[in-house]
């Protein structure tokens, strides 16, 4: 099968993470490279039913590698989750010629390239695109490295006021279901306490917490927490909640929000997204499919969609306990 | 008069700035350029009242103009603005020996030191340390500079992902009552419209423009919107409106929020203190008082406090034109 | 005249500087506001004289206000010092229907277009873009702000390393002529000592004012030198006097070089740049020609290209007076 | 012996890197939370001979985790590679009562280490902290991904003026026997060939891929040369051998230099050296001694000093591949 493939889609697909357009160039080089063709497919998986498809070649990526956001646009697509919508795409792949494609995305995107691949038997490679690093077979995911310099980067100014104030702030940043960037951010930041999804501190231990760094005499306090927190409840809710049962703080909230989606992609990110991108292709041009490229111990691996999409990555333990210790 | 003075005190009052370290740096070095002693007030006037001083040399300010926030603390304080709590503070000022004072801050702590030189004779000078740039008698606060550069940086990354997904963005930036930071963030920014406490644009007129917009074909459009803007509504409300009016935009919100005052401060702001702190200083030595410094024309100049606090800044109707042209 | 124009080209020329971006997008967006044809011009003068020319709409600059260089690519021309180049350049603007031009640069740009504006009474307008803020008629140019941001930037990175060894760094700063980016980034940086070509330190106090430095106690030093310092001794000249003449330092040399020229540009560099764009068509709609866009007073100004060409920018003696007391 | 340990110190030693100061903070925290003692050492083992310690407790490393550079500062010491050095020190430590110290730095440093531990049966562990990468034991050291991100950043600042002028960069950056910074930037940055101490690409080969670069379009070029490259030619020779074999290019040369080693360290950085602080004293307490704490699969491991020191890291031909395809 391998030899019969003669041109590569890529698309991104899902919230858009820093990195993917150097995964797009990769992906574009590597085929130019195998003298392949390559067809950029826009606005994820909507393009791909509505045929919104672009030849890329070499040239055409050039001065993206350092660039936020996706030049093929993303968006999350409901049209694909239907039979009607799938058999649409492919009809347009077939149209264009396209034997395979690379979709940079998250576990929604790769869901649906697993089921695109079981009913057309057609070949599909994921990169993990998306700052949230939930993704099951890789340590890293593309995206997640920037996000976190972005967050530590505006956690660093808000401590500058914080400590001129002696203020406490409860600092909000992305983590619906996981807290990685929560966590690592946290420590990164030099933070007084994290609240994530995965474990429930409890709103009295935050609270004693928060006294007992105030009385060993610190000039100021950083709370992170993801938008998933186990407490349940959200930034604004905890400064009201902290008010009441400690006093002795003024509390300011900042809510992070999308400017951690954005960003020049950090320099390990635009080698893991090179790097990424050659592995996809030639993992295609070997006659493989249904994989995802992923990164474990700095080597780059595959491991089924399937797999990617079921599995759960877990949080630190250890790196909680840096946490805890680091606060001390 | 001028000749009595030994010993200035130097304060930063009200809310942070970045280049108010810069600041401090540059009274201290000039104090002991001058042979003059130089003390540090920690806690603005709060600290005044409560003696919270200690002596400051050439040393004791290396390596901080380069950092955010203020080394001596800031706050707001109500005691000053009584006559026991002048009077508690002036009885320090004297049992430290303490001449003449410098005060980094906004307004407020400006009426503050106006009404205490009034009611003491005492030396006061004024520097104008706010991200707001709503001082009279000053092109330039200290720290404006570099609150565009944070707001433009972080609206930068937030274009990255609003146009990967052809979002519409509002934008919340600091200014309560004044535009400055959002008007100028905004030309700075590419924004598509920019509302302010001091024009009513019209609620219509924003949805006319946003159709306008998304028509010529682009990919994105970020809102930009002062805190005190003159429709009424925040940026939550703004979203709901737009969403409800003009279904067409995918819209998302995002409040800056204290990261504003934050962060290392801009060659500007720095070079600023550094030249604001010199006039401050000599301006005492040379027998003056109750003035402050600005920067007009790339000149320093002198203000008589109360102009200053009496004084309001225009908004630059030029900019707005600008930023109507630029939005072609 | 003014009512005839109904096409104007628009080019970058010399050394490139951040915010040239900025401004061709204010000058294409400006003409699409009046209804006006807009054509960029590509490599400066070169492509003018060979007719490189691209039609531009307001969509073309879309997101190009934050990228640093210039998309319009610049040049350097001999051939457009000669009549026959000048010709050539003339017939091609005709050739396309171009009824005047504006050229972003410094004044070796501004001599060309005022040669060009005599010999053909052909409409030109000058935009100061260069980041060396060497030009008569402006207190700022586009550019410099940027650059200074990008030198205190690396100086601040350069200062952790120096602090932590305890040693001395001279820096070399572009500035062959003239000393304000030296003279500014170094106040910014807290530079012990600044280099420029407008003032003879001596090479004798230098050494003196370093020993004093080092007996205060100051942890590192760094010595600002712009590349056309005075004591006529490069960076590495430098180095080897003081070693020789200073032995208790531990000395490095670096040379900033064309990063001071790139990066995105400064929120301040890409309002003046926007500004500048509306006034410099607005000017050419109006029936002016040779004339410098400049700021002055934070107000837009007009000078004939001749004096801004002929006129000297001096470097600011307050300046260099706050740099001595600052290192106190 | 894990239960006689009471106090600990820790030093920075040889070059300086970004992370040191969240290391020693770590340090410093987990001592705190175990009970026990930690004592600064200055000057690295300079400061350890001359008895240079200062008592640290948790409050005493607020605010450091973001600061590049070492408040410990560092040094190259002569002395500690000579009996008598290391007697002195032995003395100094024990008349402070420090039963163990954590050194952080590279193999220099930990040569120092293992030998004293041998000599005197002392308990340490070392802490990798170069921007080099070239330490045997684990995948990252502390600062490389900092100085990876300052490359990039500056690089592309670079990157936005060559474009303008269609220019091509030999760009120098650290790594006199490694290439690690090199190819990893290479490949952030899009540079179109690396130079690395590990393989002799050839000049000719150099001047073959510059010449396809410009004849397949590329409006600029960037060449990443390490210090130690095998050409044997630096930046500057390496300029002079292509303007005379390749004249079509307009070549500069930039050697980035020390700022390499500075600046706030990035969030990856920062949250390693946390880790390995607390690895590094908890290894002490149970009794360890004579290892270096590294990273594995982004999981802790400790390797002995010796072969932490004789080991070889290897360039990581898997990115040499990637590099040479993204060129394509």
């Amino acid at each position: 099968m391998s030899t019969k493939i003669q041109k590569i889609g890529v698309l991104t697909s899902g919230g858009d993470s820093p990195g993917m357009n150097a995964a797009i160039r990769s992906v574009v080089r590597t085929c130019a490279y195998h003298k392949i063709n390559c067809v950029g497919i826009y606005r994820g998986y909507q393009g791909m039913i509505e045929g919104d498809f672009k030849p890329m070649d070499a040239r055409s990526v050039n001065n993206i590698i350092n660039k936020g956001g996706t030049v093929l646009k993303s968006a999350r697509c409901m049209d694909f989750r239907t039979k009607e919508g799938r058999s649409a795409a492919h009809k347009q792949l077939k149209a264009e010629g396209i034997d395979a494609f690379v979709v940079i995305g998250g576990d929604g995107s790769f869901t649906g390239a697993m089921v695109f691949n079981q009913e057309y038997d057609f070949p599909v490679i994921g990169i993990p695109g998306t700052i949230d690093n939930d993704i099951f077979g890789t340590t890293f995911t593309l995206g997640f490295d920037t996000a976190l310099n972005t967050v530590v980067e505006v956690i660093d100014k808000i401590r500058d006021t914080a400590s001129s104030h002696n203020r406490l702030f409860f600092v909000e940043v992305m983590g619906r279901d996981v807290g990685h960037i929560a966590l690592n951010a946290g420590v990164g930041a030099g933070a007084e306490e994290i609240l994530i999804p995965e474990e429930d501190l409890g709103l009295e231990r935050l609270v004693e917490s928060l006294k007992r760094s105030k009385e060993s005499g610190k000039s100021s306090s950083i709370v992170i927490v993801a938008e998933g927190d186990k407490t349940g409840k959200n930034v604004f809710e905890l400064k009201e909640y902290v008010e009441k049962h400690l006093p002795i703080y003024d509390v300011r909230v900042s809510v992070l929000g999308h400017m951690q989606r954005g960003g020049s992609p950090s320099c390990y990110d635009r080698v893991l997204a090179s790097r990424m991108g050659v592995k996809a292709v030639e993992a295609l041009l070997e006659g493989k499919t249904s994989l995802m490229v992923g990164i474990q111990d700095n080597q780059l691996i595959l491991t089924p969609l399937e797999m990617a999409i079921k599995g759960h990555t877990k949080i630190d333990k250890e790196l909680i306990r840096v946490s805890d210790i680091m606060t001390t």
